[in-house]
């Protein structure tokens, strides 16, 4: 994985900054095979994140695992290329208190520009609180300032 | 809808502090019609929101709908009560600029302690830029802390 550049890996290796969506959500990069097409990733919710009881609101929960299926395909892109993610589904299993969770994403499967993507997402205490799918499009870099 | 008590009306009264996660996420409540299951709320898409090309990271448009069905639901319930987002999908219609977004929910059905919910997000110049669905259970306020 040392050897890749482009947008995703640009930013793990500190050539480019990370991007301000994930430093919100306390993105941390832990590892990736990319030709397994799996990613394990790091979010650190805050109190910022937090419903009245205290529990993380699914809204963060959600926002997380968005982004670990998206960085899943990303890290398997070629330079010139981004991802589009079009439509995105999360299941909420269990409830979430705020400290470190861990995301594990994987491209299921992947036919032209078209990915569909899994991930799940786990407490400090290897819980799985949340799953996801989406479905996601690889685009062109150029092209992704106009891409949803 | 000046006589409702709980935990949502009385955030919007100002008797309760906004949720962290609100906050978080530029929440205001604009109007909502209990009777009919339907609420309009705006959010503040902040740069910390922003993928690297400066457009806002679906990761927290599906928040913002997020945040806008559950207030839907929690907006017509007793005091005593709350809400538990089973599952939640979003799909991602055109791309977002930072900047202030129109939240529509609405509660779709509901059949006992089971309700569908539906929302969509529009940008300053009123087009959709996503749209949500989600399955909820009304819960006790009390078991609040204890679902997800």
């Amino acid at each position: 994985m040392s050897g890749r550049t482009g947008p995703f890996w640009d930013g793990v290796a500190g050539r480019a900054p990370v991007p301000r969506a994930a430093a919100t959500l306390g993105f941390e990069f832990v590892a990736a095979d990319v030709d397994g097409g799996t990613i394990e990733v790091a979010f650190t919710a805050t109190d910022d994140f937090t419903n009245p009881v205290g529990n993380v609101l699914g809204a963060f929960v959600a926002a997380m695992l968005y982004d670990t299926v998206g960085p899943a395909l990303l890290a398997t892109l070629e330079p010139d290329q981004f991802q589009s993610t079009l439509e995105f589904k999360t299941s909420f299993l269990r409830p979430v208190r705020p400290g470190r969770l861990t995301g594990r994403g994987r491209v299921v499967h992947r036919v032209g520009d078209v990915a569909f993507l899994e991930a799940s997402l786990a407490d400090g205490g290897g819980q799985t609180v949340a799953t996801a799918t989406a479905t996601a499009r690889v685009i062109a870099l150029a092209d992704a300032v106009t891409a949803v």
